[in-house]
């Protein structure tokens, strides 16, 4: 068939609209119809170059959500007409780290998503003149039509609304995730956020959710305060306002440290800082951000042996199969919010005009629906 | 009272064996007669001026075992002739850090601990002149008579042979608590263990206890091997044996990397080796050693990210007064071994050859007995 696509045709240039050929779902994968897609740094790491495994010409986007149209032979968890959102980590329920309650990792379909293909090793997606575009991370939501592996998708309630709930499939679930899969974060904490974007605000409102006690926002734009602190923060950090020592500020500020620390930020000195301004004998810090290619986080291992805790967190520590229609949930029972972080809805046509506003710092979430 | 005492003069210089002064127990304390004192690499550490924070002159010594000869006013928990073990992180039971069941790095009496006082901010040693000589780690074990504050004892039963049980003042009780109360390790784990000097021969029978299946030890002394095996290892690894990265043969030895690793040599490139040889999606890191002073740990936040977890520990996450005792149960009964560990009996004399015996890495401990 012929879909509607951003195409990356090379690093560093802007998205081509086009139409492209898909072929039909095959054995284990379905047909999706995208209705809406969120614009993700991660799409915007990658369009730019600067990750180092990038591979092009490719179809980006990992932020989507839409409708079952076909199935492919022996899929028998999804209906044609369902509602799903991708996962760019799979939940396959059977492979080493599926059945480890400590990881979401599923391995299953990881080595050829890695590759921009799906599972038997081809892409389903290729130009007019035949050249295969590659998948990106099993999602490739930046087209009308995609096709993902069953494993990789998530069903959910039918009366969500598309352009609200695609962010559940990267930021939301990542911030929220981080917060009550990773840190485990108890009623009463104290969190600390570095980082008041997309992820950092759905931190913000995952402590919230958790019950903590005092929420403080880290940021080097005042501007991000007023959304922060709709979203549950306590209190504003503006680390280029703060005399002498950010760390020495947040300890004092917080009593001893935040009892979790979250790095939303990407930046490795502020990983750093964020470990550092965890409580000492128990203060757990997590790395969400993805750094820059080869770039390494440090610090003296005193900072450890003296309580502290380094994690990491990727897709929110969610099954996502599993995870996503809950948070889906929540959302509509009002539990967590996420209209007001949708700050753009935008056509296809519009796509670059998104990764504008998104370094122009003007969008949380800008959102391209079909 | 008069009593006999290694004391350390001088940064670098040997230990010199002289009668110092002694002021009874103040209210809160507790005389104790050290019959037995381990020499560790920490004492060592001060001793050779490299730790920063070094006070001179003061009695070093740590990890000893003796019996409590008078009580300092308000003392109740102790009575004459109690069997002790001075602890240098004590349990106070009523701190925030004690009440708080993530960490046992009890406050009460740190800051002074830390400057060579007891809680009053005075010294109980001095010279027979009158120099107040500083105390060390609140332990001060290398004299034959010391003063410590009770809630820095633990009572051990009275048939536990000092000269054993002084180790489970550091060293034994760092290492296997490392394994059962920082690490957590559950059954059928997979262990590395990178040092298989006195703590790491200790993490090895704490894995042992706690059930792990595979225990891998690495040492770049194949003499090294004997002993560990004894204790519980099942594979042994020379890293300067191995063709190509030691991250990646451990990794292959293991199916996967540790589900938990432990450095305990203090070299912070072995703690990043520790860390990545951790198993994606759940191994966890724990950083036992001390480093040398300004030295940083670093590595790819990708590490974190992909699920590995990095934490340090301190006197093994034991609470003493609570832990110790059960320690030195487990030793009676069988259930942990350390005679083989004590490898040298010496007296308050030779303790100086003992610091050449560990420098020549001929001794596993060596113990003085007074």
């Amino acid at each position: 068939m012929r879909t509607r696509a951003a195409v990356a045709l090379e690093a560093g240039k802007p998205l081509e609209i086009m139409d492209v050929l898909l072929d039909g779902p095959k054995a284990g994968e379905v047909l999706v119809e995208i209705k809406a897609t969120g614009l993700c740094h991660t799409d915007e790491f990658t369009r730019s170059g600067d990750d180092p495994e990038g591979i092009f010409p490719a179809i980006l986007g990992h932020e989507g959500a839409g409708v079952v149209v076909e199935l492919g032979e022996g899929v028998t968890s999804l209906e044609v007409g369902d509602h799903v959102i991708p996962l760019y980590t799979a939940e396959c329920r059977e492979c080493e780290y599926c059945l480890n309650p400590k990881t979401n990792l599923c391995q299953k379909v990881r080595a050829t998503q890695g590759q921009g293909l799906l599972p038997d090793g081809t892409t389903r997606f290729s130009m007019l003149d035949g050249t295969p575009i590659h998948h990106y991370m099993g999602c490739s939501t930046f087209a009308n039509h995609t096709v993902v592996p069953e494993i990789a998708l998530a069903k959910v309630r039918k009366d969500a609304p598309f352009d609200k709930i695609c962010y559940i499939g990267c930021g939301v679930t990542t911030g929220i995730g981080a917060v009550i899969n990773t840190a485990k974060v108890e009623i009463g904490s104290t969190g600390i956020v570095f980082g008041l974007g997309g992820i950092g605000l759905n931190v913000i409102q995952g402590l919230r959710l958790a019950g903590a006690d005092q929420i403080v926002g880290v940021d080097v734009n005042d501007g991000k305060a007023e959304m922060a602190r709709h979203f549950g923060m306590t209190d504003f950090v503006n680390p280029t306002k703060v005399d002498g020592d950010i760390v020495a500020h947040l300890v004092e500020l917080t009593g001893g440290g935040g009892d979790y620390t979250f790095d939303a930020t990407g930046n490795v000195n502020v990983m750093r800082q964020a470990l550092e301004s965890a409580h000492k004998g128990w203060g757990e810090s997590i790395i969400i951000g993805v750094a820059g290619a080869g770039q390494e986080i440090a610090t003296r291992p005193f900072q450890l042996v003296t309580g502290r805790v380094w994690r990491g967190t990727a897709f929110g520590g969610a099954s996502g199969r599993t995870d996503v229609p809950k948070i889906v949930d929540w959302y509509m029972q009002g539990k967590i919010e996420i209209d007001p972080m949708i700050t753009h809805n935008l056509k296809l046509e519009e796509i670059n005009h998104g990764f504008d506003l998104m370094h122009e710092g003007k969008s949380i979430r800008a959102v391209v629906e079909f």
